[in-house]
């Protein structure tokens, strides 16, 4: 089969690779659309090793694609399946085995790139608000960098859980866009402070300054950290999460063992697919690029200006 | 009566003032000894100025004294009981009016400046470990600052707790005094490391390295930022929060509600009085000074090599 991989200069390239075979408990999948993420891009700089047991030169994190070989063990999932999940790597290839209970059915009638969008963005959206944050109905939340893949996940999660949402995007030019995922408040960062307090901040951006958010909350409220890509260090003012009793929550799924990753897995096949088969909740792809355009496609991916996903079809 | 007041230039001086009266729901109390705090030269210099409804030039955050009036609404106290208390001010003086909601009986024969060195520092660790970060048995708890009048009160609530508890201490020679305070491990700072992961930090010094103990922590894992004397600004590794999916929790007691304080006190009244009534918590007093020698007692306050707290005996 074709696959990106990543070769020792850390530059990815287009190689044959044997097709995969499913293991106890695995399925292998032919890969219809696989999400493109920022983590593809860090693991490539060789910042972000993958988790043991995915392939270790395959970027690719989230994929969705048919079912076409069902390992020993497995129960419930046939050849022809529909199905996306959250990977640890191999996601960029034309197959790829996955463990069975990490699998999500795609709804009826969602074509691919949406559906390859879907497993990163939501599984993490779902699990830091409504799991760690424990996002209530009322809540005011910032999510900054909220025109990106996370970013339009978090505004629709925080929205469809009764938040007032605020979401900071720099480019004027995409509020617009931004403005059409729910009933939001869409601002330029330097208009965040004008709706404090903040009950939650979703930081998926990263900087020098952006610690100084912590100011931003009401008493007793958090900030998710999620994404740093503009900067993983910055100085915070102690006092300012002190006087607020405040929350600063650092997450990432990729660490996780195995069983939790099930765990989250049956959270969002329960509670979110729903919502996106219903078309509560929806993926906005940027762009979709053929398998060997994936030099186009990393270099949107890094690119300015973005509205939701960025998507290989292999 | 005589009282320490703040001047306008932010020094200590002792004055006349006017006894108080106790008025609706109060009452007010002969201080037979109050303890000191960081907070009263941060309140000094002006960095930290005094909750709404307290005395804002008086020093003095905790008192143990008589009962001496007892004001309209107020049931079951009478004068002569013996009681302390975590106020908002004012505790440096020889009377002072507090609200009868926040009042902790003193244990029998338990003497004056043991009570007046408890409201504060269990008051601020018993909320911050049991309340906050929900501190379990077999928890690896690591104590900054161990030694202080807030760090021997967290030792010891850790290790009630049930925790594995590494007591951080600079000085050597106050390590077998810290030890003496539960079975626990004392170390100096440069070894924190060898006994990590730890569930939960407790930041009792701050300062510019103070958020590297983030990489110290267990998965889930949770810094309690209660204290940052040293430096209240200081750089984070957010990759080192987000891997570890840890918490950094900022915590005062100060900046609540009166009725916030009053759940506090509710908590503190029938969770930690008893076991400090039967001498599984106790106060290690480093020095006692009378009023008129204040300025001795904040001076011993901002010096090192402290064990425990320092009192005033109005």
């Amino acid at each position: 089969m074709r696959s990106v991989v990543i070769d020792s200069r850390g530059t990815f390239q287009l190689a044959e690779r044997p097709d995969p075979v499913a293991g106890p408990g695995e399925v292998v999948l032919r890969v219809r659309a696989a999400g493109l993420n920022a983590a593809d891009l860090q693991q490539a700089r060789g910042d972000y090793p993958a988790p043991p047991g995915w392939p270790a030169d395959v970027p690719g994190l989230e994929v969705a694609g048919e079912v076409e070989q069902v390992g020993p063990g497995v129960a419930d999932v046939v050849p022809g399946d529909r199905v996306m999940a959250l990977v640890g790597g191999g996601g960029h290839a034309e197959r790829i085995a996955v463990p069975a209970e990490i699998l999500l059915p795609v709804p009826d009638g969602l074509p691919w790139e949406e559906a390859a969008g879907f497993p990163e963005a939501f599984s993490t959206a779902w699990d830091a608000l409504v799991g760690q944050a424990g996002i209530r109905a009322g809540d005011r939340v910032l999510v900054t960098g909220a025109a990106g893949g996370v970013g339009t996940a978090m505004v629709q999660v925080a929205a469809i859980s009764g938040a007032h949402v605020v979401a900071s995007v720099r480019r004027p030019e995409l509020h617009d866009r931004v403005e059409t995922l729910a009933p939001i408040e869409v601002v330029t960062p330097d208009r965040e402070a004008e709706h404090k307090p903040y009950d939650v901040i979703v930081e998926l951006v990263g900087g020098e300054d952006c610690l100084q958010r912590v100011a931003l909350l009401r008493a007793r409220g958090k900030v998710l950290v999620v994404g740093v890509q503009a900067g993983a260090t910055a100085p915070l003012r102690m006092f300012d999460l002190m006087l607020a009793r405040a929350q600063l929550i650092g997450t990432t799924i990729r660490g996780r063992s195995p069983a939790e990753k099930a765990v989250l897995a049956a959270t969002v096949r329960t509670a979110a697919v729903p919502l996106l088969a219903r078309g509560r909740l929806r993926v906005p792809v940027d762009a979709a690029f053929p398998l060997d355009r994936f030099s186009d496609a990393y270099a949107r991916l890094g690119g300015q200006g973005k509205f939701g996903k960025v998507v290989l079809i292999p």
